[in-house]
């Protein structure tokens, strides 16, 4: 893997100091996963970055060549990460949006990162962070670049400490999503349930292949209100993001959990798009 | 004026694209008003940069520097704008904060924005933004660089319209600020207040200088929440920040506002600081 850094389609990896993604962090951005010069669930990724265009009128380039510049930067890689970010560019004068500016493209790639293999399979143990997630249901959903957030929920704990992701509550104490995945459950009467993300939370790429797939099998998965006290007496939980795949949690403060049938059956969907652990 | 750009001291207007300024809005910053070649509270404004870092435990450059560096910047200008962003700077793998990150600082110096002298004198027109902003205590009152919200409720309105400024409500419906100002009122009934922030919106450097001007003069101004009913019913409205100084507020959708004596006072109270129209 050789890292590389693109900005509007040139080798580069310096921006103007005027860009409105570092200004106001004015801008979208998808991480993608690379495996044998693959981009899994590139149209889902691609999707929500012009989703997320479109809800901040950011004048998107083409999907094409969007698309193509992604599998010219796969092309040739076994494996390594991509992270695009699609900024309104340079100008205007304080937060107003210029009408014309140009969007700036940044792409880079980056060395895989290896998670040692227990994680997919024995699980993680996840603890409850306490920076809460703010509501804004103009920016719900969407991979935006405002992600002070899970910056400050990430730095609650440290890589010497047993925990592999933090959950993260909203100002309401509902559970939303973990720093960067998303969470699903499986409720002791069956019900299976991910929290519904139309107020805070990141749309995630993996969660939306899951809640396709398992409409698919018959087995519906409900977004909706996800309270701490249901996670902590649900049967199964995991966590899930397009880079990881899936890891189930084994636990959760003083809750464990067991690695049910519905999450390996879950792991087997990713890694039928291409994602996680084979 | 001459436009110019430093990055850590440099002549320079590019920064590295890994800099988690752009990457996730890592960071705080701050904007400031140069009359003659000198900054108007610029004690306040480093203080509030350094609340910021410290909330956000970023290892700032010394207060001596960045002083020096800021009147160096302002030194034989007439009127111009500097612009100091303080990021985590390049590092950490997703949004682990590395423990050793370097700081990036850029300053930028622009021309002073021109607005027109009746906004200062008879007033401004300001509307109600639909773009909420959502809560979150850990960064409420910072000017960090997740703007996205000021962003959005900005580009509700164009220039062409006939506001001057937009007013932004929380989740809740209460009165927090301009989308670049702060909001004081004078009740019917004398009550002075300006609206807390404790859990969102950003603590004005000029909103600072004339709380404590207030309570110098014996007539202090309450920190509360205030509702749009409130501000309504108001005899006087004002928004403020540290380059524009106070503009009254003449009219809120159908409501209109004289222009009295204590916003008046206040005026002076700024001009005093050294900023607004003379």
């Amino acid at each position: 893997m050789t890292e590389a850094f693109w900005v509007n389609g040139e080798l580069r990896d310096q921006v103007s100091v005027s860009d409105r993604g570092l200004q106001y962090g004015d801008g979208v951005f998808e991480t993608l996963p690379v495996k044998h010069g693959q981009i899994a669930l590139l149209a889902y990724h691609l999707d929500r970055l012009y989703a997320g265009c479109e809800r901040l009128a950011i004048n998107a380039p083409s999907r094409e060549k969007l698309q193509s510049e992604l599998l010219s930067a796969a092309c040739g890689e076994q494996h390594a990460i991509l992270k695009l970010l699609i900024t309104r560019g340079v100008g205007g004068r304080g937060y107003r949006p210029p009408p014309d500016s140009e969007t700036t493209r940044i792409l880079t790639r980056h060395p895989w990162p290896d998670h040692p293999s227990a994680w997919s399979g024995v699980g993680i143990q996840l603890r409850v962070c306490s920076t809460r997630l703010g509501h804004n249901s103009r920016l719900a959903g969407l991979k935006h670049l405002n992600r002070l957030e899970q910056v400050l929920a990430r730095a609650e704990w440290s890589e010497r400490e047993p925990w592999q992701e933090g959950l993260m509550l909203d100002e309401e104490g509902a559970v939303i999503e973990g720093t960067m995945t998303n969470v699903f459950v499986c409720m002791a009467d069956g019900r299976r349930i991910t929290s519904e993300l139309s107020r805070c939370g990141v749309a995630g790429v993996m969660r939306r292949h899951l809640l396709e797939r398992a409409v698919e099998a018959g087995e519906p998965v409900q977004e909706a209100q996800l309270s701490l006290k249901e996670l902590q007496a649900a049967r199964e939980v995991f966590v899930c993001n397009s880079l990881i795949g899936i890891w189930p949690v084994r636990r959760l403060d003083n809750q464990e959990y067991a690695v049910g049938d519905w999450t390996r059956r879950m792991q087997h969907w990713a890694r039928e798009a291409g994602i996680g652990t084979d």
